[in-house]
């Protein structure tokens, strides 16, 4: 397969444009009763029509098998490889809750957590407290410094929380706290090279105080740090593609891992209608749209299969106002697929539909897992998607003569 | 996927014959007013027979989205990943030229440009001037000898030119004189390693003499040099897959490609029908046979559907004398697309049928790339093809016990 500085190579700037409509966990598994999936269920003209008239497909955001998580279901959407690119933890959380990470700034995932009278683990979730009291433990561990390091101290949902460490010669070459079992006393944060000296010692620090902070407060009563971890070094998006990419998304991952590929990030309502209006707003400012919904990931989430169809045909409506856009190259897909009857993200591969006057349309004429399967692009890696959308869009560069 | 020197460990010689035949620039797209491609337009009952009794599929020559060039496509179809076998420029110039490249020559491409009296590059093609001109120009430059280097200088097309330089101590190890830039001064070739000293040296003096000998001959009154280069250290086709394989190839080009693998070139007539009476002649000599036709590619470029479409039929008609020859193996397909309406190579899956008694047929009855998108095999990379072959030609042994 061919690595991301080859397309770099390849890669010329030019004036059309590229629409990416992701549109979360919209994969799904037929309901028993009717062999139908939440996407079959739907009716949906628009996409349809754009099936029709495009290539279609079903593509393995990660690899056969594997049920992505969104960071990695992402960076593969846009051409990172997510087996070289990793995302640390403590960023992972940074990202969910929209924190504006800096470059040095090194960040860990925090729980609260319980422990008895001899400093053992007995619930490495305090409970599940409540996000309401998280957020005021959170304030009561905020300290303005540690030593010469800001802290920052932010509840994520739950006994979930971000710690963020910002100052001079923090490196997040640290084990974690957390030993991630019941019974056992947390870690001392060790360093796992000369560079993680001082981060150990001030993560050691936060850790002792927010034991001594949270004793009267049981079952929150200490916290546990693990994936200490920097921003990724990851090629710009702009570099890597000479693209003038945005985002038009509504929650805080979503812009956050559009960020951290070097997207702009668009601000926009939440709704199908409130992205497209978005969209069609900026269409002659940019040249890459990155467009995110999520409510059909949730929908799917909670087990609602009525609620993912309904979400479906709410965006396949929306759409409608788009196609009279000169959209050079629109894909549509999703970072995963959400079946309501397994009510999470899952390993089965993503409808996929590429539009453009050059894709050489194939017999689908439908937007839906079953008829994708005999789509012309047949079953690929995500990872492919960038590398064809360019290519549909005219801006990528022969290779070898 | 497996590596080429393990496929080396399981291939074993056999009287069984294969015959590869690319019809260069196959993949089309659809003519918008009949929904229909070059080949799908085309009237080809006998490729249409193979498909029915062979087994179809879809190859991405190199990468998903990527267009090939003729070396990096052809270097996939004989089995070597064409990102791990880099073929330089100078090389590939002299391939294209049919120039009898030495193992120990460093070629170069040549630029005829034109320089501004301070010596900046005004045009990096020199108002791209005639072939004739480029001749002749050629021919004032062509010195015996430079020191004790044999050199020669060979138009390519309007302003480029091969430069080769064949002496002793000669190695690749050097920068572009050729900045690619308007308004720069042209680079003093460097030595990147101990070893490149020589040859930067000699290809300096080169440039001097050349600057002095064309200062009449405004607008080409400079020379710009890049991809200096070597013939790569391929693997043999011989050593690899056991094979005595000849090439069956009018042009240059992929006579040079055929040869660089190892190959013996057979002498031709260019036509499809002089094309297969070469391979009826020499049947019983040889094992592997490697058919390229160009015409397909040709038309394709000039962006004259009707043309290719002509061509392929040509080609289904005089395929027929072929049939009644006990081909073991035979494999059709192309380097790459070329769809008339994009008058040049393009990233778009190229059909494949393979034939043999023991292929395990799909139910593809017409070789296209809309049935092909049905066939047995799916969409898979070019560089599987040459496994693929050799296994149904009984020509590869059990891996592992």
């Amino acid at each position: 397969m061919i690595r991301l500085e080859q397309i770099g190579e390849l890669a010329i700037s030019s004036p059309s444009k590229i629409v990416m409509l992701i549109i979360d966990g919209i994969g799904g598994l037929p309901d028993p009763r009717t062999g139908k999936t939440e996407l079959e269920t739907a009716k949906t003209p628009n996409l349809d029509r754009l099936a029709k008239e495009g290539i279609c497909g079903l593509i393995d955001p990660v690899s056969s098998g594997i049920t992505p998580g969104s960071a990695p279901g992402h960076l593969a959407l846009f051409g990172y490889d997510p087996f070289q690119f990793d995302i640390g933890r403590g960023v992972l959380e940074a990202l969910g809750i929209g924190f504006d990470l800096e470059e040095k700034d090194v960040a860990a995932r925090g729980n609260f957590c319980t422990v008895d009278s001899s400093g053992l683990i007995s619930d490495r979730r305090a409970g599940r407290i409540s996000t309401e009291e998280c957020a005021e433990l959170c304030e009561l561990l905020r300290l303005v410094k540690l030593e010469d390091v800001d802290m920052f101290v932010l509840p994520v949902r739950e006994h979930r929380f971000l710690a963020v460490f910002r100052g001079e010669e923090l490196y997040p070459e640290v084990t974690d706290s957390d030993p991630q079992r019941i019974g056992w006393r947390p870690n001392i944060v060790a360093a796992t090279g000369p560079r993680g000296e001082k981060m150990a010692q001030i993560a050691n620090r936060f850790v002792d105080r927010s034991r001594e902070t949270l004793s009267e407060r049981y079952p929150a009563n200490m916290v546990l740090l693990r994936g200490f971890s920097r921003l990724p070094q990851i090629p710009k998006f702009s570099e890597t593609y000479k693209l003038d990419a945005v985002a038009i998304a509504a929650y805080p991952m979503y812009k956050g891992l559009a960020k951290l590929v070097g997207m702009k990030i668009i601000e926009t309502g939440s709704s199908p209608e409130e992205e497209f209006a978005t969209l069609a707003h900026y269409f002659n400012e940019h040249d890459f749209f990155y467009v995110h919904i999520k409510q059909t990931d949730s929908a799917g989430e909670d087990g609602d299969f009525q609620r993912k169809v309904k979400t479906i045909e709410e965006i396949d409506k929306a759409l409608f106002s788009l196609l009279d856009f000169k959209l050079d190259v629109i894909v549509v897909t999703g970072d995963h697929s959400t079946p309501a009857l397994l009510k999470g993200h899952s390993w089965h591969p993503v409808p996929f539909l590429l539009y453009s006057e050059r894709c050489r349309p194939d017999k689908v004429s439908e937007f839906c897992e079953s008829a994708c399967v005999s789509g012309g692009l047949g079953r690929f890696l995500a990872l492919d998607i960038m590398p064809l959308a360019m290519a549909n869009a005219l801006k990528l560069n022969k290779f070898g003569a």
